[in-house]
């Protein structure tokens, strides 16, 4: 059992740290550094933003907690890529709906016990999982913690 | 143990994914797309990959398997900033290094039982260790593939 606890609290801290890490890149750029793109040609600091949102908030869903906060972000930030002209929300929009699903996330996360961070996903079948139990809880947030640093290190450019 | 076990698993899994994304992003990036600067004014990927080679090199040293492969990347890529008139390696040098390093890690990551990831790294003390047990060999792949993730970010712009 220590074990079990000890996964979940190294895991759970470093997707902890990340969202830290996020906030504060977001006090230290300006709405107008967060518009530009990150790179010539690349995506903006808004758009990683809304994808990085629209992705966590997902974690819902596969947590079988409900329905997605923002599932209007689905299209402009998932299925849509980038594009200069179409900019459907503003930064202060973007930063408020993060602050939200962080304290949305966090306030469930907090009532799981550790064994439960082991048990299935709602993206993965009964049968699927009896043979990869792997596929559970804990490992959404070690996938999502990796996207969110591959994005950090871009947003960070904009500094 | 279950949980144990399943817990190794996840980690190298994510792990090992990042590795092969970085080699599979190198096979589409030529020396001189490798040499350019992810966005004006910042690092270069080839700065990026002795970075992160020498970052990865220290796991030996923590987990008490040995000296690093390649002590010489330390001045240059973590302790000096990129600078673009000091070029020390070759993106081929540095791909070659790469290559022999994960072979290295990999060889020796195989042999561990599950246990041993929960065991503490060389860098903890004995004493530091029985209260704070998440500081752990597990933990230190946690978060260097973190690490990893945030730069793989970054030299993904170069494409």
């Amino acid at each position: 059992m220590i074990n079990t606890e000890l996964s979940v609290k190294m895991v759970m801290d470093r997707w902890n740290g990340s969202i830290t890490q996020l906030d504060k890149l977001l006090t230290e750029l300006s709405d107008e550094q967060l518009n530009n793109q990150i790179a010539p040609g690349k995506n903006s600091g808004t758009y990683l933003l809304g994808h990085l949102i629209a992705a966590n908030d997902d974690i819902i869903r596969l947590f079988g907690l409900g329905d997605k906060l923002y599932p209007e972000l689905l299209e402009p930030f998932i299925r849509q890529p980038y594009n200069t002209d179409a900019q459907t929300h503003t930064p202060a929009e973007l930063k408020e709906m993060l602050h939200e699903l962080n304290h949305h996330l966090q306030e469930r996360f907090d009532q799981m016990t550790p064994e439960q961070w082991f048990e299935k996903h709602t993206a993965v079948t009964e049968e699927d999982f009896a043979k990869e139990p792997f596929r559970n809880k804990l490992n959404i947030i070690i996938t999502r913690t990796s996207h969110l640093q591959y994005h950090l290190g871009q947003i960070a450019l904009l500094k």
